[in-house]
């Protein structure tokens, strides 16, 4: 039975049961945390032989001939070039490949824009106002770049096949300030929905009022599935763009931090010849080249992209479990009650739950009191404000299964409890 | 007899005996690369057992007990923070370390200057004009940074005791527009000089018109000695500026590129308590953080800074034959001639020459076509422009002795027809 459609009296037998074993829950002392996605140290011991790959007898040149060891290439080593390339579904010409962590590409990216500007546009720094779309619920990571240079953001509402397009070309092909849009595409932080055919078709295809508008698209867990036999796939964002006759459109991301090591990955950027040519003139005044040996490194250990498609079964291994485990207790407790949805992926880092409205803060604050850290209840939408107070991220890589379990338990309770709050203000 | 006190008759003569000994030359084809501070593969070998010190059975916790695989640390382990301090003779709670390459952490702390302002100061984009001091000669890339940004550089002559600081004081304490000062404090680039205590001093004692005035001090060669017994010290500018009451002025740079690897070291800023919240505060928005494991395998590998330090001596070993050969033909060709002066570092990686007055141009282009690549002349100065055009950047690491000798061989030769045909335009 729905909650809603219980009455006063029941609500409140039932909250008293459920404020019980919330009061026993809390006796417990757990100390569990579901808050960031990141993966467990088990997991990462299914890279630890990459380690192995290149000692002191090693041949650390280059197939181009580039001793790894020295300066030169800026852009990256071709095979690290192809690795990445092959792992984004676009080709070496596109990438440039860097050190550790695509944020900080990203974060290049809307700078270099804002003091230089991108082929020869206005830099961003001169204009009144600066815009940029962010799907919602997304990554606080992105949003906290757009806000630390003063650009707008925007909620664009997400549905299963991604943003919605009707208000993204409403908005991009209209309005001049609107420079770029946030993008995870595949498995999205935090619902882990991938982008159908016809939005990336769509996304290719915007004509935007500003030349130098840019798809910001964090292709983050591209290779990231859950299951051998259930993938997502998704279209090539680069070619797609090219045939729209929108080559210049797209900055595309990706990086090893959840294939290898997220404290010792590597990271890429895809983008048009153009693009590119722009990005590597900046990069020489930049810097003298990012870590050759590690990009190396990668490339010997995984060799090419079906090791990687490979490795991640290993990481899929670690994770579907603890996925599993909490999608369980979510169905069996929370279904058909009718005070909360969520996302069931098939990749990625998180599960997304959306519960009634005004009740997020409160169930994050409930769960904390009981030693289940969550994501900040907001934390997923631009300046942390969730308009409806709705969604909740579920981060499950790095607790074990029985602790997710465990978790998800107390998780569910302290929706229920919160749920019937609510629902009580209206009774 | 000093070139300029021979008649044209002798002059004249002279020069048709060095122009066959040229022609001569070049019908040898050298192809030796003079040009760039960069170790050769053999000086390289010396570090590659730092390959073997992590492997797939290696604990990879810092000492704090973080997972250096995983996320996390975004201002360095601790022991990679005692190890850069130690280096650049100041303390771990003055570090912050980065990933490889120190030039991206310099232009990242112009580029927030600009974008950001410092401590609370006006953004430097929002002001009509922002200069930079440029100590020439000096590091081109440097120079790019902040032409990149469109700050004015003022050149300042060098000294053997660091820049001219009657100047730097006459710009700094009076014009509020001057936000910074270039400097290579320890056997600077090009001419190995180090700057005095006295230098030093004045420098931490600067009263700076403009409140975000930063002195830009890159200790890029602080262990990089050419002899055991001849070292240069230098004061540590960190502490010299807090007990001149200015905490705040400095930004230090350092990285191992020259150390360990150049495309795999790990770099270092270090500053004062409030510089380093703000930009840790900018970090943390800007990457999920730096390479850890990099950092741990510099750290086990070297062990300490004695351990550096010792390491460096193997350097030296490999480098000093081929300053020595450089120095030796210079003495033995040129002096008494009246027709250049040079420098001799005590450590470092370049040689600075200095050529008559409108002569450096034409001598880096003869050596060019005889087969021996010089850096550009003029690139030591802001804008490429030497108004002298007269310095010459001399790096000996790359070539062999042998080949060095070779190529200094053919540099004196052209240095000499260069200058006879100079002083022949005024006979």
């Amino acid at each position: 039975m729905q909650y809603c459609e219980m009455s006063k009296e029941e609500l409140l037998k039932l909250k008293e049961e459920l404020d019980a074993r919330y009061t026993e829950a809390k006796s417990k002392g757990l100390k569990l945390d579901m808050s960031r996605g990141k993966p467990s140290a088990k997991q990462l011991n299914v890279t630890m032989e990459m380690l192995d790959v290149l000692n002191s007898s090693s041949d650390l040149k280059a197939e181009d001939g580039t001793d790894c060891r020295n300066y030169g290439l800026v852009d990256g080593i071709p095979e690290a070039k192809k690795l990445m390339a092959d792992m984004m579904g676009t080709t070496p010409e596109h990438v440039i490949v860097y050190g550790n962590a695509s944020l900080s590409i990203m974060y290049d990216q809307v700078s270099r824009a804002y003091t230089h500007g991108l082929l020869g546009s206005t830099p961003w720094v001169k204009l009144d106002k600066v815009k940029f779309l962010c799907p919602v619920p997304g990554y606080d990571r992105h949003f906290a770049i757009t806000e630390r240079f003063g650009i707008e953001m925007i909620n664009i509402p997400m549905t299963e096949n991604g943003p919605d397009m009707d208000m993204v070309e409403q908005y991009v092909n209209n309005d001049e300030s609107v420079k770029g849009i946030w993008c995870v595409p595949k498995y999205s932080n935090p619902q882990g929905y991938t982008y159908s055919d016809e939005t990336v078709k769509r996304f290719a295809a915007l004509k935007p009022a500003a030349k130098d508008f840019r798809i910001f698209w964090d292709n983050a867990y591209v290779v990231h599935h859950l299951y051998e036999d259930k993938q997502d796939e998704i279209l090539d964002i680069i070619s797609e763009c090219e045939k729209a006759g929108n080559p210049d459109m797209v900055f595309e991301f990706a990086s090893t931090s959840k294939v290898s090591f997220p404290g010792s990955g590597i990271a890429a950027l895809a983008a048009s010849a153009d693009n590119i040519a722009e990005i590597k003139k900046q990069l020489t005044i930049q810097t003298i080249g990012h870590d050759k040996i590690n990009q190396l490194r990668h490339v010997r250990f995984f060799k090419n992209v079906e090791g990687i498609r490979a490795h991640m079964m290993r990481h899929a291994e670690q994770m579907r479990p603890k996925f599993e485990a909490t999608l369980e207790v979510l169905e069996s407790e929370l279904t058909g009650l009718g005070i909360g949805t969520w996302s069931e992926p098939r990749g990625g880092y998180f599960i997304s739950f959306d519960a009634l409205e005004g009740c997020a803060k409160a169930i994050v604050e409930k769960c904390k009191e009981a030693g289940v850290t969550l994501t900040n209840a907001g934390a997923t939408f631009p300046y942390g404000k969730d308009p409806k107070d709705s969604n909740i991220r579920i981060a499950p890589s790095f607790p074990t299964p029985e602790e997710m379990k465990q978790a998800s338990d107390l998780f569910v309770l302290c929706v229920k409890i919160v749920s019937i709050e609510k629902i009580l203000e209206t009774k």
